[in-house]
This record gives C-alpha cells, structure tokens and sequence, in this order.
C-alpha cells in the first residue's frame, strides 16, 4: 500500500487549487526574496568571512532545501524556467564548495570548519537530510542529477564516518529528519545502503551512551527522544517536529522492515499525540518553552506552540501510517491538520507566516511579562524553517489524497481534481467533482479497468449512516461509472476531554474539516465572555476573499459594568457572532482571536 | 478619625481568637526556630566571615525587626518573659554593633561596609523602617528605650544623608517601607523631623533623575513606583507590597497634612487596585514575574502571584484610607483580605507558610516548563519575608476594628471581643458577642457615656434592608444598652467583571466574607469540569480543625472518556461537592485546588 505520487493528481479547482496557485504565484517568491535578502542562497557560495553582514547559520541549508525542494515540485507540474535557472545556479555552489570526502554545509565550512560533527544538536544531519529530498525531487522533476550527487557522495561520507569510523562525537542526529530522507533515497534509487544508514541512525537512537554524554545544556534526552530505544517509545515527548520526523521515519522502516514492532511503537505514538497530545486545529507542541509536547490533554490556547513545521510533521507521520495500515483515522488526522492548523501558518496573500499558531489571543496580557502569542503574521523570522515547508507541503499537497493497493484505490482527501492511476496494467483516470469543503458532496468518475474504490468517511461526518469498512465506504468501479457520495455537512459543536480542564465548559465550532474561531474585530472585546446559542439560527455563507464559508449565529455576553465582583448575573445582550475559518485569523489587523467558547 | 490601638480590645473568642491565641501559641516560635537556624538573629552580632555558613543577606534586619514587632504586640497584651529577654539580646547585639554615626545594618556592616547607600534597590532603608516599627512596638509594650534610640540615632543619620548632605547614590528607597514607619514616629513621639523626613521621601518620589540613573538592570521606574510624582498617580504599577507600603504612608501623610491631592491620588490608587487589580481572595499581585501588579483585570488564577505581604499590605493601605475617610469600603476590603488571601498564608497548625496564594493549582500541569505554583506549604523560605509579617499582623489584627472620631464609634469589623473606650472624657466598655463569621449575628452591649455607634454592613451582606450612612448602620447608645444586628449570610455566587476573561463562564462560591474553593482529595481530578448546581440543597457545616463552615452543594461532572475531541454531549454524572474556606486549603495533602467554577 503506498500514497500514489503527487504528480498523478492535478488540482482543478476549490481550495486546494487555491493554495497551490497561491503558493506558485506568491509563496515562492515571498520566500525566495526573504532568502536572498538574509544571505540564505549565497551561503552557499561559502564566502562569507567574519565581519561581514549576514553571517550563516548551521539550520541555513536546510532552509534553502526545502524552497529547493518545493520549486521542483511546481515544476514538475509544470515548467518554471527561471526559478529553474537559479536552482541550478544553487546547486553549482553547493557542488563547487563540497568538500572532497563529500561533506557539505555552507555554515560549517565557512564559519567553524573544525566544529564539523561535534555537536549532536547542531543540525548537520537534519541540514543533510532536507538537501535529500531536494535532490531526488529536483532530479525527478528535471532529471538533471548534479545536486543527487552532491547528496550521493555527502552520505557516503556519512555512511563511513557514523557507520564505519564511528568517528563523529555522537551516533545520532540531535534533530531527526535524515532518516526519512534516507528512506525515500532507498525507494528513489533502491540502494540498500541507505536503507541501512537509515536503519542505523533509528536502531541506534536512545541507546547508546554517546549521544547521552553529548547532552544539551538545557535539554533533557526525552527533548531528543532518547530517553528509551524506539521500539520501546509509548509517549510522544521532547521537540514536536523533531519527534513526528522521527516518528515518520520508524513508519516508513516498519513498512519497508515488516518491522512488526516498529509498528507497535508507531501505533502508539500516534495514539498519544492525537488522543491526548493534538489542539483541536491539529497543531502539536504544547510547550512553548522548548517547542515540546506538554504533558497529556495539557492543551493551553494561548500560549500554546503549536509550530507550523510541528504540524506538517504530524501530516507527514499519518502519511506514513495510512501506507501501513487501512484506517480512515490517518485520513482524518490529515484533513484536520491541513485546514486548520496547518494552512492557518501561511497568510491569505501568500505573503506573511506564522511560526506558532495560537487558539487565543488576548492583548489585553500583551503588559504581562509571561510568554504571549503574535498576533501579525511575518514576512521574516531568524528561524525561518517554516515558510519553506508551506511551500513545499503546498506543491505537494496531493500525495495524500490516494493510497493504492494493487487495483484498490484509497481516496482519503477530497478536491476537484483528476488523477492518473495505473489499474490492471492500464492507464485508468478517477476524477473528483466538488466544492468541499463547502459542502460534503463527491462525484467521482471513472474510465479504466475495473478497480475498487474506497473512499473515507470523515469522523467529522457523524450523521452519516452508510455501511464502512476500516472508515471506508466502498465502490466497484467499471469503466463510465459515476458514484456521487453526499456526506452530510452541519455546523457541530465540539467537546475537549475532560482531562483537558482549559477547555471546560468550552466548545469548539467546527463544520465539516474546518474549525471556526472569533475575532475581536468582527465580535468586539472580550471574546472570552461570549456564549454562542446553540439553537439560534446559524448562517453558513461564503464570503469573498476566504476559501472556506464563514459562520454566523446568536450569541450573547454579559453588559459592561465597573464592579469588579458582584452576585451572578442573569442580563445579556444578544448579538450575532461572526464565525471565520480557524485557518483565517490574522489576515486584516491585529486582533483577538477565540476557538473555544460558551455555548448554550 | 482614627483606628483604635489594638491593644484596647481584647478578642474573647471565635475565628481571630483561634488565630491570635495560634499566633502566640505556635506561629511566633516556628519562625523564631526557622530564622534561628537560618542565623538571622546571630548576624546582628556582625560576626559573620566569608566562608561561614548562613552568610547574611540585605533584607534580614527587616525580618528579625517584624519578628521583634510581633512579639511585643504580644507581649503589650499578656507578659513573655522568654521572648522578652531573647528580645533584649537582639537589641543588645544591635546597639553593641550599631555604627558610631547611627547607621546598622548587618549584613552591610559585615559583609559589604563598603557598599552602604550605594543601590537603590538594597532594602537598607526598608529594613530601618521596619526597625523603627519594632522599636516603637517594644517602647510601648515594655517602656525599655535601646532599640528606640538606637533608631533615633540611625534616623538622624539618615536625615543628614539623605537630606542634608544628599551623600548616597539614590535620593528614595527602592523597597518603600520607611515612610509609613517614620510617620508612626511621628505619632508616637512627635518630632517634626521624622514627619519632615517621610515627606521628604514621598515628595522626592518619580521626579528625579538621581533615582534614574541608579536603576535596576531588569526592573524599570513603574516596578519602583518612580514613574511618576506620587500626586500624579492613578494606575496601581510594579512590585505590589512596595507598592501598597507606598501608598499606606502616602494615605497616612496625606492624613497629617491635609494633602488633598495626595489623597485624590491614593483615592485613585485604592479604586484601581479593588475595581481591576485584586484577586476574589483579595490576593494582590497577578504577574509573578516581578511580583508585580498587571495589567488592569487580567487575574489569572494558576500563576497569580498573589503574595501573602502583598494582602498584609493591601490591608494596611485600605486601614489607613479608613483614618481619611467614612466609607464602608474600606473595612469591606480589609475583610476580604484577612478572612482569605491573607490568612491562606498560614497553616492551620500555625507551623508552615504560603509565600503565594493562587486561586488554581493543577498538579497535571508540574510537567510543562513554565511557571507553576506550589501545593504545599513550606517552614522556611530564603526569602522569608511573609512568616514575621504574618506574626505581626495576627498580633495586632484589632487594630482594624473601630476607628473612633471624638465621640463617634466606627465598628469595621466582628469579633467576639471586649474594647475600652474613652468617651466624654470617660472610661467606656463597649463589647461584641457573637459567632461572627459563622453567622451574621452580632450584639453589642455597651457601658458608659452616650455615644454613637456606626456598624459597617459588609458589602457582602446584600440582602440588608436598613438604613446606612455612608454603608454604616447608625446607633445611639447611652449606659447599659445592648443592640443586635443580624445580618443574613447566604451562600453566593460571584462573578468577576467581563473584562476578567479568566473567570468568564466562571462564579465564586462565597459566604459572608469567607471565599471557598474546592480540592481534588474531597472532590477528585478535574476540579475545572465540575459543575455546581445552583439550586440544589446547600449544606452549611462547622466541622472540626477549620475555624469556619464548609459548604457542601450537588454538583455534575462529565464522565471519563478515551476520546480527546467528540460532538458535545450532555451525560453528566452528580455528585456532592465539598467546599472548603479558601483559607484552610493545602492543609491535608498535596492536593488541585480550583476557587473559580461553573455553576447552573
């Protein structure tokens, strides 16, 4: 079973192709000038000398990676001339400045060439791992094999100074990312080398007394998952996308391992990050200290974390489950990541970020010396690695939609679209008509051999009442056939676990995939104190500007007054409640912002 | 208009006679232990050498000098011969150290002679202010004159520093504290100078660029209360028991002088404080970063602050606003502050302490890295200013009963006491029998000349129906009468103002002037997704241990479920909560407590 590749699917329309277009008409180049004005891309050149303005820093190539990566999945799709130009212009200085046993980081070999491999939180690995999947990406979408060999000879290095030699001061990666990229090097190429590379860094991780007495200063093992080998991990713990890039990487090892307790070990990661660990949004890393997972069902809305990154981490590790096991609950986790949580870190305009993706946003605290949530978008952040995944998360966005097996086809996400499938030898097309997430109603089109189609029936959709298998609904296709599915799409009320006490007495509005919060700018201050009735008439219109439908419903909140504390009140005044997508906070101007509310 | 020296009323019985007899009986000797052992005591010997255990700090002075004061509140109404004579040591060893220019200090003589008055922000000047108050404490209770004149002599050296020669590096303390002390000089003695000085202080305060220029490398002119001249205040800023120090002898000048703008700017100040900036509890202090007020009605309830010398002095601040002015507000807040957040500082058995007093304490949470208050109570702490605050204030509670104003008699606050008075020129009796704060009935009986009784009615009591001036009840008494008032006391609900988003949603449970709050070893986790039921059967209980009732109420709860995230539902499973006095929690074992709950 495997995630059919995104280059199968062409988006046509609805909001998926909303946010593809705007990544290749915006996003790219928003990122790019930002990584040129900040030194990024001519870091590579590896000329900088002290002194000089924009010194690099070690995570830099891994930020030019990804935009690396992304381009060549937009061309892929569809050429690009010149972002090509300057991709190849990238790829002749990282060529030119690798050193002859294959090492290569435009930081450390500039700036503290002796330092190289000393410090197993100094991101060299990880830097490694992104320059990976850029290159294989780059040479399937342009065939051009320059940067592939960079990355050829640089884990060969690797493969001899951590394999063989053993002679680097750790045995692990401080910040996981390389295994995953091994992986999906092994599967590009079929070399088993770099499955056993792969294999290495994961078997050897939380269990060798190397990494253990090459500690953080501030950082405890469990920040690094090395607290228990991987195969024994129950609890998500430590830095949110170290950990679902790890988390990924075991899956994909599970898979291409038959790796039965692997899988046990992934089973129950997963588990506990969506079942206790996961903010309604799909964001991860409650901790903002650390950018960690907090401790169970401890889910702040304030100052939470939840990074950007953290949660395409978590898309990536449901990804990679949903290839292991036929369950709609990967399906599900990745539709709530992505139009929640996920595209809420990327502006309307495709011009400005967020790193962190708050549940609530109070400025009155602003005074307050304890951490407080932004609440502008950016077009800059020192650690920039979040808007290069947007971009190359959004080129690819439709790996997730189908999963194959043989003739059967998953269908896990829905958008307009037509997708090119391989079905008893033959070339097969299954097309999707719809306006989800507007509303829920699917009609797929068929010509090819007979195959099986599945198709995932959201948990959101409870009033659903078809017969699943695994979350699924199923279809046997012929060619010519046309099979319409209408999930019925209501506004719902949401509950958090009553061990996740913020949020008692709380409720999330969410309508199909998307989760509704409030902004002060449309429902005025104090958001805290509204209640929202839940048997007002509530009005589900889509707007100009916003690629879901914005919500409107009775509400009401306690008059002002100038006591400070008084015996329980029972005087409201009704208003109307503006409901905008989650995903849409922050686009007009500075605000505060509210998921969870009072409903009665 | 004056409040009437505490040593005129005798408390016969009930809930401030259970904690002045606790006082004498266990508090005033566990901290005597803790500050013995720690060599707060032995540094007034000055003996101290690098190397040696216990190395003095710059506040310790302030801690023996409250500790010294409490003790001879006590020993003014009931001889200790013990004490006394540890006392006379104490004072032996300061005057026997004491600098031939009247300056003492032990840690600075010891440790650091050469640093005297060089920062502001050294507490020398806060601890002469606290030795000033011990001195005068003693005089009164013993009539022995050494430490008085110790701290004549250090008082004239500080008027020729800082006023004549202006020699020191700052012009005003950091720690305010002296002012309020030297105008109680004044009173006591009736020396000019000492008034003069404390004007010298306050007037000097926020206008001058000296004070500027010796700031704190974190901590900006608001946490000092140096933003502005102190007639200019109107926002309560910075560290809140410097502050409210500030504002009592700000209050107290305003008093002698008949400053009308000052008292326009500590009216400002008090209404600030109450109506934005105080906890239910009448905690103080929400940012505990800093031990600062925040900003305006941002009262959070886990990590509030909330510090037991911040009630302590709130309380002084409101007892010396009572002197200025006829207002049953004043004794309204006084009462908040005594029946909870200050007496939540003190252990039932009278031997630990709480430095802070949150509103919320979920254990849960212990595992995430930002601040998180404690659930138990500790004997010692380094800095250990609370525990001799505590002893003073409990020894001298009375003093906060009656204000009296030539033949009229303010009646602020209940105990089951006996007070002489001086009215017509005579010796009169007036005395209180009652249960108070069991119930609200209070009879007064009173022998001597006719004289007018005012009895606050507290703001608490809104179901009172008669007459009041200025929220006082009005009685004529001659020789002989005795009257009753019986003020309903009901179980209430409150909310906080809307713009206190913490608690929208959210009531506190409160009787009389006790505020409750419930514990998980009574009510089990999750104290936040309890609901009470309002109109359920209340129980109002007098239970063993706790000098006031505990409340029990029907209550629901939301069942356990594995689900982190589900439709809204409605099941609830009833229960019978437990409410303790706010006061009395953390007194069993560690344990969640929540003041702030639902109720339908």
């Amino acid at each position: 079973m495997k995630n059919l590749d995104f280059a199968k699917t062409t988006l046509k329309d609805g909001f998926w192709r909303f946010y593809s277009n705007l990544d290749r008409s915006s996003v790219v180049k928003h990122v790019y000038d930002r990584f040129k004005e900040t030194g990024r891309f001519d870091a590579l050149r590896c000329m900088w000398r002290e002194g000089e303005p924009n010194k690099p820093h070690i995570f830099w190539d891994s930020d030019v990676a990804k935009w690396i990566e992304g381009v060549a999945f937009l061309i892929e799709m569809s050429p690009e001339p010149e972002w090509e130009a300057l991709v190849d212009e990238m790829v002749d200085n990282i060529a030119a400045n690798q050193r002859a046993d294959g090492y290569f980081n435009s930081y450390f070999l500039t700036v503290e060439p002796s330092k190289i491999f000393c410090n197993r939180d100094w991101h060299e690995l990880y830097c490694v791992g992104h320059m990976i999947e850029a290159a294989i990406a780059y040479h399937k979408a342009t065939g051009k094999d320059k940067l592939l060999n960079c990355v050829l000879k640089n884990v060969d290095m690797i493969y001899r100074v951590f394999v063989e030699e053993q002679s680097a001061a750790f045995v692990t990666p401080g910040h996981e990312e390389i295994e995953l990229a091994l992986i999906k090097l092994y599967d590009y190429l079929g070399n088993e080398k770099h499955l056993e590379l792969a294999r290495f860094f994961l078997d050897n991780r939380g269990n060798n007394e190397k990494d253990k007495e090459n500690a953080h200063p501030h950082f405890n093992s469990a920040y690094f998952q090395s607290n228990l080998p991987l195969r024994e991990l129950s609890e998500a713990v430590g830095h949110s996308v170290r950990a679902c890039y790890l988390y990924t990487a075991m899956a994909m090892l599970a898979k291409r391992d038959c790796d039965t307790e692997m899988k046990a070990a992934c089973d129950r990661l997963f588990d506990d990050i969506v079942n206790r660990k996961m903010s309604v949004t799909g964001g991860i890393g409650a901790d903002h200290r650390g950018e960690t997972f907090s401790c169970k069902y401890d889910l702040p809305n304030s100052d939470t974390y939840n990074e950007t990154c953290a949660a395409i981490s978590l898309a990536m590790f449901a990804g990679a489950m949903q290839e292991l096991e036929v369950d709609s609950r990967y399906g599900d986790i990745i539709e709530r990541v992505f139009y929640n949580g996920f595209i809420s870190g990327l502006s309307l305009d495709g011009e400005r970020f967020f790193y962190t993706n708050p549940l609530e946003i109070d400025r009155k605290k602003y005074a307050r010396s304890t951490y407080q949530p932004i609440c502008e978008r950016v077009k800059v952040f020192s650690c920039s690695c979040c808007p290069p995944n947007v971009v190359r998360m959004l080129a690819s966005i439709s790996r997730y939609m189908y999963t194959v097996d043989g003739d059967a086809v998953y269908c896990n996400q829905f958008a307009e679209s037509e997708t090119k499938l391989t079905v008893g030898g033959k070339e097969a097309v299954l097309t999707q008509k719809t306006d989800y997430p507007l509303n829920g109603k699917i009609t797929f089109n068929y010509s090819g051999e007979p195959m099986t189609l599945y198709v995932r029936v959201p948990d959101w959709c409870v009033e659903f009442e078809g017969k699943t298998e695994n979350g699924f609904v199923k279809f046997n296709l012929t060619d010519g056939d046309s099979v319409t599915l209408d999930l019925p799409m209501r506004v719902h009320f949401i509950e958090a676990n009553p061990y996740a006490q913020d949020n008692s007495g709380r409720y999330a509005v969410q309508r199909g995939p998307i989760v509704y919060c409030m902004e002060e700018l449309d429902n005025g201050e104090n958001l805290r104190d509204i209640t929202l009735i839940e048997n007002s008439t509530i009005k589900v219109i889509k707007e100009e500007g916003i690629p879901a439908p914005v919500i409107y419903i009775g509400a009401e909140r306690r008059p002002k007054t100038d006591r400070l504390y008084r015996l329980k009140t029972t005087d409201r005044v009704g208003f109307t409640a503006r409901l905008i997508p989650y995903f849409a906070f922050a686009n007009r101007a500075a605000s505060d912002i509210l998921v969870w509310t009072m409903v009665k």
